[in-house]
């Protein structure tokens, strides 16, 4: 049988995780932390099991669900999206990605996506039967150049994909970024899609700017949030799309038709341990700011060059005083000879910089499990 | 705007169910248990929570969870699935069918669907850019008739799609139906959806003919069924797909970008019921037959007349000898008038045959519900 999909394989993520399993190896691959969720949306899960919360929830999310994510983003981002007309949940900010995509672009359309990109964006647009135009990040620093998006646009542009903090790299976009993102669409069909799955793991002060906080931009977005990054559950998928009314209409026809809603019980304890504990996500900065310094600070004792991470849990790394291996080989040995296992950087281009040498490290985790790979690390 | 999935609007169920809430009617329409999700259930999603599987799950689905549908399979259908190459859970069996459809079928493709028809086929068959070829089910038996699919069958048909037992009229396919559907699709390139979400609900000592009995159907299908139906915990939305290695690599590539994994405490909840306590789903039958068998006797005291249910937890009603309404009409006036709310069955239609004069009632209820409708249903 013929593929749809030819460029897909195995996420990264996957491979290098089950290098890891096998291999023994301390796991800083696959983005995910290794500590608790909080004890209170456990709690509050069971209960709504209890309670007998188990069948169908609303196509759109459970009403309290969609009011608290309303409060929170109007208490962050001044802005008040409507419960009933623009916010959705879904199964993860994945299935968000994916609905966006299919509500809005056609066969035949391109999407600009800014390199590295996280891996599920492409596929969803092929899928869709439009073209991923890449544009390179300042190999650097991770900015955008705005002027090579401009560039990028052309009358089958219909989409431009955003994603701050960045994954990979942590980078933000600036306020000075958003508007700059404004008056480029402006005038245009071109719709944008906003990953902001990070957007409560920022550092140093800096405040996240979300798409929500600018007016002329919030009318033709997809803002996509997650709470897997957000309450330490990754694996319980339940994320949420914001949108204006008439592209939150064309995002419920995909969600509809594709998983129709989304685990009940898991909805009625988000809702509940949003109004009851704001601090969780008001803190989760100043958390993670905690672990990233402490690991910066750790990698400076090996020879592994740190980059500066602004938000988001993973950290960048230069390995070139250690190897000449292309980034994917480096990753292997690293699992495979020293036991620490990062992600390389190169599934995240379509033409990945020849000369870079810089691998991904996850630092959601236990101080334990950071000083065990510390260990290993300092031994290059 | 201008919309990709013109025919889509909102659901019937969710438009019925909004209706009845609306009017404090007794509702049997949306298609869910008011009773409880089996106990050793919720303890086990309890337990899998507190014992820490919170982080992401393997993308085709927890281990042992996939050794557990592999088992009950081989008990059930005589042939088991590989673990790691055949099965991938899902966000829900909507998720699943979704997959399958975008895995293969192809812009400008044909996919054959037999009417009444569940309403998620035909938007995910519109979105791949494909179209649903309508043939329609005997209109007093809902069987099929082989010769009109037969003559259906062009050069661009990709898939047949089946669903036994039947929503929404609870028909069940044959042995014969399958052998006659192997000889149909024997030297096509023509794949298979079989979509068995009721294939526990059977009755009257009928054996339900899984596509996995039949060795020359298997390895052209995509099996799909869901844990919703079977553990009255419809809001959960976990599923699965068996399909043969090829065909579940093209499915996996779908699932991997688009909701890449599923809520993963359920998983090991499921697994671990499935495993202890396989006679629930033996038992779902007998359970389902004795809420028939008495909702049936009720019906024969009002002026409704049940037709035949062999399988799932419909009963279909004619109620020609109370009203010339149309269906969709008729159900409107019987949640707003009469205080009981059933499915009109022309949505699952093309084109609906103009003397119908069904609904669909839901007998997954309490004997308080359902006496508390029929109270009702006496009256008209
Ligand atoms: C879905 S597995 C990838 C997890 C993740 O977000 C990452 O590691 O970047
Ligand atoms: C997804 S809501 C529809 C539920 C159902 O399966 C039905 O009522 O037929």
């Amino acid at each position: 049988i013929e593929t749809k999909l030819p460029k897909v394989g195995t996420t990264i993520f996957t491979v290098m995780s089950q290098l890891a399993a096998g291999h023994g190896a301390v796991n800083l691959g696959q983005g995910f932390p290794d500590f608790s969720v909080p004890g209170r949306l456990v709690d509050e899960l069971d209960r709504a099991m209890r309670e007998g919360h188990n069948q169908y929830p609303p196509m759109t999310g459970v009403p309290s669900l969609r009011n608290a994510i309303a409060t929170k983003t109007e208490r962050l981002y001044g802005h008040r999206p409507d419960t009933d007309a623009e916010i959705t949940v879904t199964s993860g900010a994945t299935e968000a990605i994916f609905n966006a995509i299919h509500a809005v672009v056609r066969a035949g359309d391109e999407v600009i996506v800014l390199d590295p990109a996280y891996d599920c964006y492409e596929p969803a647009i092929d899928l869709a039967g439009a073209r991923a135009v890449h544009v390179p990040l300042d190999p650097a620093t991770f900015a955008p150049d705005w002027q090579k998006v401009k560039d990028a646009i052309s009358p089958r542009t219909r989409m431009l994909m955003i994603n701050s903090p960045h994954n990979p790299s942590g980078a933000m976009l600036s306020a000075a970024d958003m508007e700059t993102v404004a008056g480029l669409l402006r005038d245009t069909g071109i719709f944008l899609l906003s990953d902001e799955v990070y957007e409560h793991i920022v550092f140093d002060g800096a405040r996240h700017e979300s798409a929500l906080r600018y007016p002329e931009l919030r009318e033709r977005t997809f803002v996509i949030s997650s709470f897997g990054k957000t309450y330490h559950c990754t694996g319980w998928k339940i994320g949420y799309c914001i949108a204006p009314p008439a592209l939150s209409a064309e995002f419920r026809k995909v969600h509809q038709y594709n998983v129709f809603c989304t685990f009940a019980p898991a909805q009625h304890a988000f809702a509940a341990m949003l109004d009851a504990e704001p601090e969780h996500y008001e803190q989760l900065g100043a958390f993670y700011q905690a672990k990233r310094d402490r690991f910066r600070e750790q990698l400076l004792g090996t020879k592994l060059r740190p980059l500066p991470v602004p938000g988001g849990y993973f950290q960048l790394a230069d390995y070139s005083a250690v190897s000449d291996l292309g980034d994917f080989e480096f990753c292997r040995w690293l699992t495979i000879e020293k036991g620490v296992t990062a992600i390389p950087l190169s599934p995240f281009y379509e033409t990945p910089p020849s000369d870079q040498r810089l691998v991904r490290l996850c630092f959601a985790k236990n101080d334990a499990t950071m000083d065990a790979a510390i260990e290993r690390l300092q031994k290059l």
